[in-house]
């Protein structure tokens, strides 16, 4: 079975063709441009070659609700030329094969359990940590989705008693996005993000603010496994940091086996870069 | 059909018999004394009368997971006697009908969405405030529990700026469920409950933290309905505080029907204090 997939992100789309067990043929990465240069980029890859479906993993905000005349539409987003845009509706059109949407860091959770290491787990958080900040969230395999997708991102932490930093986010200043994502990381220390040395008090105050929002998403979520992607994760000697200060925070409040053995619940993603295309595969299969 | 209901809490237990419509035939209320005395109350309430299953929303935590050798215990509770106790198991050997087991918050979400006014709710939000605070969630009608049950009440929240009150959860001192139960709010004023006067400040310090956590919950979760019952949130003059509160942090984050109609998203209890005993009906309904 060949099945399209697109991992749809604000710098670079990644376009792929693979099949039902989570392989990929080819795959290439297109700048994203205006919605009419790329989206035809990304129609010409995919025409003739006998894709079955497609998935779409893509930054948001997106309508999921399929009673909405604008299902399928990339919403609100602040990214010019890219509000209001119908995806999922340009890409049926102009494929004709079945198209499933979700958010990437949907998908990227989606590939991590259909595909990845945690294909057992019945609940699995994927959070990214790198332009932006984000949360998703399968339970038994399929993707969690209420009034709207999560929007994790943007959780209130408690500010380090070093950082005065007062935060980037347009809407919430200090949330965690505004606090933890690499281009406030970058703005906090003048930086560019490579250059930011790892012994940076900066990656401290990172630290706290993930375990300050990790303990909610595992209060209120309850998932079995917790996976950190995304560029700034990619660091991942913060991931120890986070762990501890995570425990401290909890107290010894939650007993659980994964509580007890925070290395093999907090973890990097088992498909290192690959979760976000793959589980655009795993949506395509679910198109169908 | 005949079924039986029990809401097990620290307090009292209410015992009933009822139907698959919701509909209660018979109510009584226990004090919770020891396991023995109170269990054998309700097994002596239950038995000749016919039920054909038993659905117990209780106080944990609980051990809900099927595999586990203590699967339908209270586990680690600090209330004296209860910790480490078969309620599961107890129930069932004594009345050999299916039991269902669910927290006491999972179960009156599940009351609301199945017997309440919010039976179209894809996802709602149940959060009671009371003695102590803590939250369930229902998808699609179903109750979700990851590695555990949802522990909601323990939330991080932001001080009030004028709130010197230090907090009495024993594991995070100054959580949600440390800051804004009734215990606390009790600790905080230095009176009983019922003598708070309506405008005293601590009721806006409460609202704080109640829109910090629905903050949270809201992005991490998106649902559909959120309910807010026990005593504290009885106070109804609190609900557009709160409203308020949480729409000032959001500030305009999330554009969606809900977020524009706080009043009809965030609610007060359609079953009034029925929904936990009701819930407990559509427990049992579901062991069979």
């Amino acid at each position: 079975m060949k099945l399209g997939a697109i991992e749809a992100g604000g710098t670079k789309f990644v376009l792929a063709i693979g099949n039902e067990r989570g392989e990929l043929y080819e795959k290439i990465s297109i700048p994203t441009k205006t919605p009419e240069e790329t989206l035809s980029e990304a129609l010409a890859f995919f025409q003739g070659k006998g894709i079955e479906a497609l998935g779409v993993g893509a930054f948001g905000p997106l309508e999921l609700n399929k009673d909405k005349d604008n299902y399928g539409f990339i919403t609100s987003t602040p990214k010019p030329h890219w509000a209001n845009i119908d995806l999922l509706g340009i890409l049926q059109r102009g494929l004709s094969v079945p198209v499933a949407l979700a958010t990437d860091v949907s998908g990227a959770a989606l590939g991590e359990v259909r595909f990845g290491d945690y294909k057992e787990e019945h609940t699995l958080l994927y959070i990214t940590v790198g332009t932006g900040i984000g949360g998703g969230y399968t339970i038994a395999g399929k993707i969690h989705n209420g009034m709207l997708h999560p929007e994790m991102g943007h959780l209130l932490v408690h500010r380090h008693p070093k950082d005065s930093f007062e935060g980037l986010c347009p809407y919430h200043k200090s949330c965690l996005e505004g606090m933890a994502s690499g281009p406030a990381n970058e703005a906090r220390t003048g930086m560019k993000g490579v250059d930011i040395p790892e012994d940076h008090e900066s990656f401290d105050f990172i630290a706290s603010y993930m375990a300050d929002a990790l303990m909610s998403y595992i209060l209120t979520l309850s998932p079995t496994k917790i996976v950190l992607g995304g560029g700034v994760m990619g660091r991942t000697y913060m991931l120890p940091k986070i762990r501890q200060l995570l425990a401290e925070r909890m107290n010894g409040y939650l007993k659980t086996p994964q509580m007890d053995d925070l290395t093999h619940y907090i973890v990097t993603p088992s498909l290192g870069v690959e979760s976000g295309i793959k589980g655009a595969l795993a949506l395509a299969m679910d198109a169908l």
